[in-house]
Order: C-alpha cells, then structure tokens, then sequence
C-alpha cells in the first residue's frame, strides 16, 4: 500500500455530493421530459460479448474499446455507446412491442486520450424510436432535445439538422463512389465546427484527393447562409438532380415541418449540411446541438440509422435517436453558474448533547423524517460548537438542540443558522414548526 | 454474424420497460429514504486501479474480481462492491466533511457461477457513514433499513444483528487464537442460515479441528431462543469473561436501545449471533435482513468496518455503512406479486390519421405535455385499427383521434379503452378533459 496514491483512473473521475446533488436533480428532469414524450427505461448491461460491438462504429472508434478475456475466457468488451446494446436488444427479445421507445440514461467506456471534457467514462442519455421509418420520429427528436435543454432552463441554444443523404448526394456530384473514399470526406466535413475552413479545405484537397473546383463545390453545399428556406433552396438547386439529393431535401422540410408542429421555434433549428456525425452507422437525418454560451461541442446528438438494429437478425429495422451527453451539458451549466452546488439536501440537523440525552434527540429526529423532512442527526460525537461549524459548513438551515434542559421541560430549540434567532416549542410541536419555517406547507 | 447468437452474457442481464419501470420507482422511494436520513449522492468510476480492490475482501471474493489491462497496459478492476470505492474516494478526497454520509446506487461485477437469484453484475443500493465511532451510526443503518423496506410496502421483516467482538470472544473461548484459523470458523458458522446445523456441525468438527464439546459450545452461542434481553444475557453469560464479549453484548444493547428510540419495533429486531458476515473487513455490528414471505436469503446487509476506509491513507478512519440488493428484493418483491410490471408509463397515445392531418395530431400532442401528461404520439404509420392494438396491448388508457372530421370541427375524440366510450372535445379544451378523465387535478 506503502508507494500506492489512492486516486482514480485517468479519465475517470469520482462525483462527490457537492456535485452529484445538482446532476441527481438534473437527471430527475430530463427523465421528466423522456416520460412525458412516451419513452419508457431501459439498462442493458455494461458488458457484451466483444463479437456485439465489433463492426458497427468505424475503426477509429474500435480500438478506443474497452475490450478483455473474462473469467471463462470469452472475449467482452465494456459498451462504447448505448445504441449498439440497443440495436442487440431489439434481437434479443423479439417481441418487444414496436414502434419500441426507449431510454437509457447509464455511462459508457471509450479509452480515448483524456482532456477537458473528454473522459474515458462518461454517462449518456439516449432515447430512440426503433421500428417505423416515419419521419414523425426524426421530428420528435428534435422536440425532445428543444424540451430537455428549455426544461433545464437554457435559453439560447440552436440544433443543426441535416441529412446523410444530402452527403451522398454531394458525394455522386463529385463522382466520388468507393465507400470508404465518401467516409473519408464525411469526416473531413465534420470536423469543420471544430478545426474551421481553412483545415478541412486542405484536408479535402490533400487527403481526400479532391480538386480545387470540387473543395470550392463542397463549400458551396456547406453553406449555411440564410434562412433553413434558402439553404434547402440552394441545396435542391445543387444536388436535386441526383435522387438521394431530391429526398435528402425532402426529408429535411418535412422532419423541420413537424418539428414545428410540435413547438420547436424556427429560430432554434439551423438547416447545417457540414453535419455528418462521425459514426458510420447513420442513414437519414442527423443532428448535433450547440450552445449559444458554452463552447463545448455538441450536447446532444443523433440520427437515423436504419441498417444498424436489424444486423443481428438479418431484418431491415429502421430507427432514430438522439443521445445527451450528461457530463459536458452539466460542466457547461456549471460553468455558466446555472448549476449550484451543494453538499447537502439536509434541511435540519439534529444536535445531539450528550449520551443522557441521546434518546431524545433520535425521537425528534425521527419525528421530523415522517413528516417528510430530510433530516440529518448528528453523528461525529463531540460538543455542540463543534455541531454548529459542521452544519454551517454544509449549508444546513436549521439547527435543533434537544439538551437536558430541553428534555426537562418537554421542548425543543430550533436555531436559524443565518440569523443566530433561536426559539424553544414543545416538542410535538416540532414537526410543524420546522416545516413552517422551512415554507413546506404554503401553498406553491 | 451469421453464427453468433445475439444475447446478454450469461449471469447479465437486460432490463426490459416492463421491469424498468417499477424498478426506477422502487428506487426514487429509495433515494426518498436515504435523503430523509440526510445522506447525499455520491458515483464512483466503475474501473479502478486493480490495486484500490486486491487484498481487501478475502481471497476467495477476491477471486471473482474483473481485472485486466487497459489500453495502457494498467492493470485495472471492475468494482466488486461499493464499499472499497468508498474508501478510496476518502483518500482521494481528505477534504471531504466528517461524518461523510454517502449513499451511491450502482451496478458492481463479480465472476460468479450464475444461477437463481445470483448474477454477475448486479446493483447495490449502498449507505455509509465514515468518520465516526458514535453506536448511534450504527442505530441509524438499522432506521435506514427499516424505514426502506417499510416504505416499500414489505410488512414482515426482521432484522438480524450481532457483533463481531462476540465472534472474536468465541474464539477466544475456543482457544483459538489462529487469524486464519478463526476466519475459517467464522465463514463455517455464516452458513448456518443457507445449509442447516447438521452442516455447519460436521464442518466445525472436520474443517475447524473444533472437538464434540467445543462444538456444542458453538452452538449455545449461536441459539436466538427467547427474546433479544434473553439471548443478550445468555451471551453475558457464556463470553462475559472475555473483554471483547463483554464489549460485543454492550454495544449490541447500545445499538438495539437508540434504534428502538429511532421508531424501529423491538419485534423486528433479532439478536442473532450467527450473523458473521462474509467479508473480512467488518469489526463490530454486524446485520442482515430477511423477509417472512420470501426465502431470499439477506436483501439488506452491512455492519461497522473500522479498518477499511483508512488502509489508503494510515489512519484509523471508523466506519459502518448497510448494503440493500436491489436485484434480489426486486425479483422477491414481483414474486410476491407486489409489483405490477407496465410496459409503458404514457397515459395517452395521439392517433395519426393521415399525412394531411398529421400537423394537427402533433399539435395536439403538444399540448398535452405541456399540461404535464405523458403522451405518445403514435410513430408507427399504418391504419387506425393497428394503433388502438397498440394502445391496448401497451396498456395506454386513452386514445385521441384528430382525423380530417375533427380538424375541420376544430375537435378531438377521446377514446376510452376500457370501455370503448368515445367523446369529442373542442381541440383547445383537450388537455383539461384528459387531465379531468385521467384524475390528475381532483385532490389526492
């Protein structure tokens, strides 16, 4: 033990209370919002069969994996994202109810290179749609992201919607047609949030081979200027005479019409054809979210993909869904000062004077915690002062001392620790005047 | 693909809606409990440095640990329990306030042959106070466990307690002194539950090396006849001679009086001096919880472990914390029938008529979340026939159409499943006829 300094994993981190408390609460209403879209919970275990996850992300993603022999010496591998699993459920049990909503909120292991806001685990909510093609699904997609983020009380937020088919279409525009070729320009694009213009300009040239009129071409599709309107008015002019450019198109404005329908403002929506997502899996519609005030990517990200669920059974299921991801949405807000920590929910500490009058400090105590106060009794042993310092160091409100004095005479005495004030009641009255003063009972 | 079967690995499994759903409830009444006994969230990685794990549970648990090399070649292990993790985050983190009263609800891992009731990754709801000798911790994992299972609905329960020092002067008693020697009789006598006295007898005499008389001496420790002051005097009795017993029978008394002060009956209270526990790391209360109408074996366990949480850090860092198997008593709750699996929690399903009416049946939708009800829109496509199905066989409650008739009226149909009733609303008046039918403003 000698030479070993206790710590976690690198990228891996510990959530203390100061901070689990407010992700508990965000957790809480973000699972609000899934419920209230229909969606319904899922967990899927943390570890597969190697042979589940192999296959299904690109080879850059792969060897980021976490992949072992277990005790019977199978080869598993700890999840990377929590749509694979999904796509092996769907298998598993074949007659799970379709169209299949679902969420799952549950961290997933990538052995990435550690850095700000990238960890090699990290927690991932997804909710999904698995067995309709409707483009109702992609739509109410976009409602879940617009309802989770403005339920979080973010206000200024866009999300990026394009079509992967938008991308072929551009990919036959620059009679480019070898699959891996198109992956490989796929992802140059997709890097343009993050490296700029300049960078994927070069990269297309030099890596992807792509002549100077073809980078310039790109560009011209990557164009967002204007409204959603004029973007898809110039991508129908540039790519509507090749099919999946057609129904790309298509598709966009009728997934940007129902999405409207279903309260998400025009402003909120950005038509964004440099979206690619860089997983290889995606068919239709994708889209990332970006915040207005926090520069930390994408917070909440999908798509389509209707070739993934159905490899394991060799049946064409299509699906669509979009994933949160939790850690870099709560350090943004944490960032902004949206989020405040505390190091407990604790609303009255119990003091406890000495052993004659223990007793009496766990009946109060108790009578507090059935009437729905979360209540701490003072457990470190030592004096009072000592009690007092410790709830004022974790924000306690309020204080009761039952002492013998107290015991005595029947009452108990309630501190406000803001303002030192200290009043004696009788102690079955404590209850209610605990939660007086704790503003349980008015009216919210 | 073609050969492989896509499955959970054996001893995992998938946690369908209809399970998920009561189970997510069962926990938030948990998280209810642990809060109102003033006990914060805490989450710890699930890989550690393998180091963090070894040498801390025994090696026959120790045996069953997950452990491997990462990208890094680190040798690294999937938690085993909740408990270690704990006690390096105290290391990690000295400046974390005393007591720490932690509870963390998380999945741990361990290679176990599976069978009924044991799987290899599994979810262990954990509560520990760290930092304190004070009994009144130990009084209060006794009030945590009473008031969970009491808040689940579980009537008949009792929960087992002992003591460790009551071990310790049994061996002494016995004259053994051995370490390993006296871990073999203690792990011998915590079988007596699960394989019977006959068992445990034989084992004493041929695996401990105990004599006939010796044994019998064993056992009228062990006997829990008459009440809890019975069994305490007769322990006085039998080890009073011995420093460690005649702390073990104080401290049990100690414990057993505030717990009783904290609301717990004394009939759901058993001194039980069988109870070892398996781990090697407890020192001093020890307990175990059984149900009358299920045989389980323990759904909630724990004890004091003063030795554990300072082996990072060379100090004495007291501890005592209880354990509740979430998988075991769910699985004994649904066997009860106490629990009432749904394969959805929605409590309205938005019909799509058609393509032209879709917008309306999106609207409409809309504004029954915004009323706080959980509504699916029905993403399938297909006639409406098909989607009545669907909401019968999801059990939805209610189903509104707003097809061409409705759109141009400006109404919707409300449809009562269980009764075939229908009922048109004008479209803006919706949401307050479903919340009327649905129950959800009459008082509660």
């Amino acid at each position: 033990m000698e030479n070993f300094e206790p710590r976690p994993l690198r990228g891996f981190r510990d959530y203390l209370p100061e901070e689990m408390i407010p992700r508990e609460r965000m957790i809480e209403r973000i699972q609000a919002v899934f419920r209230r879209f229909g969606f319904s919970p899922l967990a899927t275990p943390a570890l597969e069969y190697a042979q589940v996850l192999l296959g299904k992300y690109g080879a850059d993603a792969e060897m980021l994996i976490y992949r072992f022999r277990d005790h019977g010496d199978r080869d598993v591998a700890l999840r990377y994202d929590l749509t694979v699993p999904l796509a092996r459920v769907m298998a598993t049990h074949p007659d799970l109810p379709r169209p299949f909503k679902r969420y799952q909120i549950a961290p997933v292991w990538r052995g990435e290179t550690p850095g700000k806001g990238r960890f090699r685990e990290f927690y991932q909510c997804d909710v999904d749609v698995v067995g309709t093609d409707s483009l109702l699904a992609d739509a109410e997609m976009i409602q879940v992201d617009h309802a989770v983020l403005s339920e979080l009380g973010i206000a200024r937020f866009r999300i990026h919607v394009s079509n992967r088919k938008l991308l072929d279409a551009l990919s036959s525009w620059l009679g480019v047609e070898e699959p891996e070729k198109r992956r490989r320009i796929y992802r140059t694009i997709d890097k343009l949030e993050k490296q700029g213009r300049e960078t994927v300009s070069r990269l297309l040239a030099e890596e992807c081979g792509l002549a100077a009129a073809q980078v310039e071409g790109v560009f011209r599709f990557l164009s967002t200027e204007g409204t959603n309107e004029d973007v898809l008015s110039r991508l129908s002019g540039l790519l509507g005479g090749v099919e999946s450019g057609r129904q790309g198109v298509a598709e966009l404005q009728e997934v940007l019409a129902a999405a409207s329908a279903g309260g998400v403002p025009e402003e909120a929506m950005l038509v964004d054809p440099a979206i690619a997502r860089g997983l290889d899996y995606y068919t239709g519609t994708v889209f990332e979210t970006f915040l207005a005030d926090a520069n930390v990517g994408s917070v909440m990200s999908g798509g389509r993909y209707d070739g993934l669920v159905g490899l394991f059974v060799e049946e064409r299921i299509p699906a669509v869904g979009i994933s949160l991801g939790l850690d870099r949405l709560f350090d943004a807000l944490r960032d902004q000062g949206w989020v405040h920590p505390s190091p407990t929910t604790s609303q009255v500490l119990i003091a406890v004077f000495d052993v004659a009058t223990a007793r009496a400090s766990i009946e109060a105590a108790s009578s507090l915690r059935r009437a729905g106060i979360a209540t701490e009794l003072y457990l470190g042993g030592g004096k009072l002062g000592k009690q007092f310092k410790y709830a004022d160091r974790m924000g306690i409100r309020l204080v009761v001392v039952v002492g013998p004095e107290e015991v005595a005479a029947g009452t108990a005495k309630v501190k406000e620790m803001s303002t030192g004030e200290q009043t004696s009641v009788p102690i079955l009255e404590l209850p209610a005047e605990v939660r007086r003063r704790l503003g349980l009972d008015s009216p919210s």
